[in-house]
């Protein structure tokens, strides 16, 4: 593995590399909130199983993970239900935009996989039947890993968000239509507006993932997941964790990532760690654009493609 | 035109022929309210521009009219607004299920029709911001036209579409996301569930309809709509009455008509009067099958169809 | 009826009002053979049922009819086949473009509609399992109808149409795939290229057609169709004649009609006759702008559409 | 890296575990050729980076390649056009069925990714035009590395394909309709269908796609492509190379892998070697169901997954 230094002179290089192409893209507009974040942030972070942090530009800086934290909700789902939960999400790219009705449609109420927006609301009503408080198992969850007790939820963001979510009702009311939902629509709205708000930094998200990266084991040394539920969320990742791009960032990055419309990516390093970006401006597909240019740079630099 | 004896034999002979058709459909069971009703009832109800009314089975009995009253909502709503209704929804026949969100999705928030689920959820969102009480105007006009004072809403049957209304909710929170709704999607839904929920009997649709057979003129002699308003209500009728079976209807039948799934069906004889069927078992599209027959043979024997 | 004298001064004033809304059309342009006519030609005529022929503009002067055809070859086979033809072809509005493959696929290779492109190829693969040669039964009966023993195709366009037709080629491809085609795809093809080409005027067009408005019944009395028949075609041109524009044609203009990318549309007035005007700049929609129009103006200065 | 010897017992393991389950698909049967073969065959083969070849079962049997030859078609074209290759196909994955016409034609005729059908001719199309000979340039290719000078076409089979080749061909005219063919429908079909039926065993495929796993290098030392583009057609493979199960396949497998209808699978173990499974039976999606399973049990037994 490259060294302490190496590692953190790459990540300033990559900040300083990938940041301009933050140009070529746009911040996410349908919420006021998100709206506002000024497009110049860039942070990057490295978590390694070895316990080192490495980080550069505004990698402390927290930001609303929205999307991201889906990874985190399936894995606390899986660890609970297992196979089982396939029954009510598919695992299967969507080909689509992320929030579309007609493939809900077409596929009856069963989400292509759980990283769509109806996927999402599928583990968040899923926890919420296992645990009675999705988004406080989610925010214990997320401050337990990445050490940092203050994680939690922007109002400000989640009202924004709540006050913009037809169409999330729309398709939380669709799959309560196909009987796809246990719990009342409001309510898994409601953690799910509020799970989108959740603001964390890079450097906190990278530790919050390391599970994926450490077949499965918690900061403590706990295990949450099985080895082999580890590598299949990493599967997951890879295939539909960056919605109608997963391919070409498959191609481009070759490593299993999660984005979200905040402009973070969490990438999975296996057996190495977990790296993060933050760059708010995004491409038309929702992915942030220099994130992806820096995680491009990143693993043609390293070789630490999974490919 | 045929004598009043004619007419009246005539309308014995149709409930004797068709009414055994009704073995080969199945009763709307998607609410139980819907699901208890006798599939035994066949009415059928001819009001005349003579000022006639000839009925033959169960026509004095009240149903469940649903989706019928989308003629009326259409008329009351045409007459304050115009063609300016037609920014916000189209008159394209469907071309798939009524309920569909698929297209809805396609064609951005646009129903395709007044018809159709989600263009009805516009018509009554309009007749709220024009009106204050869209289910309150339409009831008050099927008491003038029918002259049934005692014409309301059903609240069991009410009740029963609201706790199964979530197709519905999710069609109204895509159009708000849309930006094509401008009551709140609880009290869009409200009035809908309700004005679903009126019952009248076969003697009332046919009365209530006549304006649309006499080119706009209402029962007290007041115009409602203009000549050419009254016949393009009908041509919305035939091109997109009776779901996705609206060339099949006017294959057969050849005349404008307005289905629901309780197993109305109202139909127009331009410049003679409105005829009204009522057998609850269904065809698979959703229209009555008896019903239809009736109207078929109807046609077929006294020449009325309107090619 | 109106009078000789009022129905040509009719012609004439529509022809002056309407030809001027050629100019918020396009003339076809896929193949070059189309994109070179004049978009400035404007033609009606009226063939009444008492054997008057009235028209104005350039309604002597023969065009390129393209799907007019296919109110004709419905006809043919409908004689032939009664409705065992409704198993191979649907009657139900498409509600999307008039050559969609997307359809056809949901659909399993059975065309919604005989008057959409593939729907059309079925006519032809049948008419020529019937007949042996599609287009020379087609253009025999033109002929007989029209009284002008030159109507035939014209070779360029038809070499045109060959030449661009490889979206054509898809859909009798895939209606092949799904064992929904009994002749060759390339003699299918051929015919289909050839019936498109065929030329006409509107004068010649609206005499051919007059069976259509006299109950089946052909120019030398014999009988086609049965009434019903005859009626049943008219309702399927109301609902499917004029492409995703079917629900606004009988909205403004409330008569059966069939258009032709040629920018030709034959209009239905049952028991009166046949209107047929010639436009070549089209909406978008595939149907000709001024012939619209001057059809919208005609029923609302007559009264004579069919609602 | 396991021993010979292990391995050797590993692939005889997996194949008395694995091929009973054969007995839950059905061989693909839309052609007679491929319907006869016998379900009961099962082969195994893994060649390895240091030039070992191991095997069972039936793995020196030669079988229909069919869709398993579009991962060497890609690389091949990809060595040649580099990156420009992406203008005229995606990498995203379908979605949908892998010979979906709809999906081609919202993406106007832009086929998905390089591996459902409609992205399979265009990559011949463009090896034609690049080589002249597109079936040739492949099987010279197959025939180098195999190093067994009598890989070909199975003229039997190649016939049959083409004469149940309608869906195709629907798809070559419509992508050439839209302008995205350069040669002929026809000359790029009879390439298809030839490429298609391709006969080779197990232990021939695996030694002909060590190139894969090893850097883009080939048996002779040469290079065919670079580093980078053997690894990204490996992530294309993972994302879209089993058809609409590549989530499916990437979350129980975990390798990228292409399946051909023939009941073939290679998977690519990078800088390791090459596995490739044999099992006629498919599943609903199409892919081997005793080859997954095969696959499946291999990676949990080494641990050997990409993730």
């Amino acid at each position: 593995m490259l060294g302490v230094m190496d590692l953190q002179a790459l990540l300033d290089d990559l900040a300083a590399e990938a940041a301009p192409f933050a140009a070529h893209g746009k911040v996410a507009d349908y919420i006021p909130a998100l709206a506002a974040v000024d497009p110049a942030h860039f942070g990057i972070a490295l978590a390694t199983m070895d316990g080192q942090l490495y980080g550069s530009g505004d990698w402390q800086t927290p930001f609303s993970i929205q999307s991201v934290s889906k990874a985190f909700s399936l894995a606390l789902v899986l660890a609970r239900d297992g196979e089982s939960l396939w029954r009510r999400v598919g695992r299967e790219p969507s080909g689509s935009a992320f929030n579309s009705l007609v493939q809900l449609e077409y596929e009856k109420g069963i989400p292509r996989n759980p990283f769509i927006n109806a996927g999402a609301l599928i583990l968040i009503d899923r926890l919420l039947s296992l645990s009675g408080d999705s988004l406080g198992t989610l925010r214990t969850f997320l401050r337990a890993e990445s050490g940092n007790a203050n994680v939690d939820v922007d109002p400000e963001v989640a009202a924004s968000e709540a006050s913009h979510g037809h169409r999330n009702a729309a398709l939380a009311h669709f799959m309560a239509s196909c009987g796809n939902l246990g719990n009342p629509v409001e309510t898994v709205l409601d953690h799910y507006f509020r799970q989108c708000s959740l603001t964390l930094s890079c450097g906190d998200l990278a530790k919050a993932g390391l599970f994926l990266a450490n077949h499965g084991l918690r900061a403590d040394g706990s295990r949450l997941l099985t080895r082999s539920e580890a590598k299949r969320i990493n599967s997951v990742m890879l295939t539909c964790g960056t919605y109608d791009a997963a391919g070409d960032f498959a191609y481009r990055v070759g490593l299993p990532g999660k984005s979200g419309v905040g402009g973070g990516i969490l990438a999975v390093l296996p057996e190495r760690g977990i790296l993060c970006v933050w760059s708010p401006a995004l491409d038309p597909k929702g992915n942030s654009v220099a994130g992806v240019e820096a995680l491009d740079r990143f693993t043609t630099r390293t070789g630490w493609s999974i490919f």
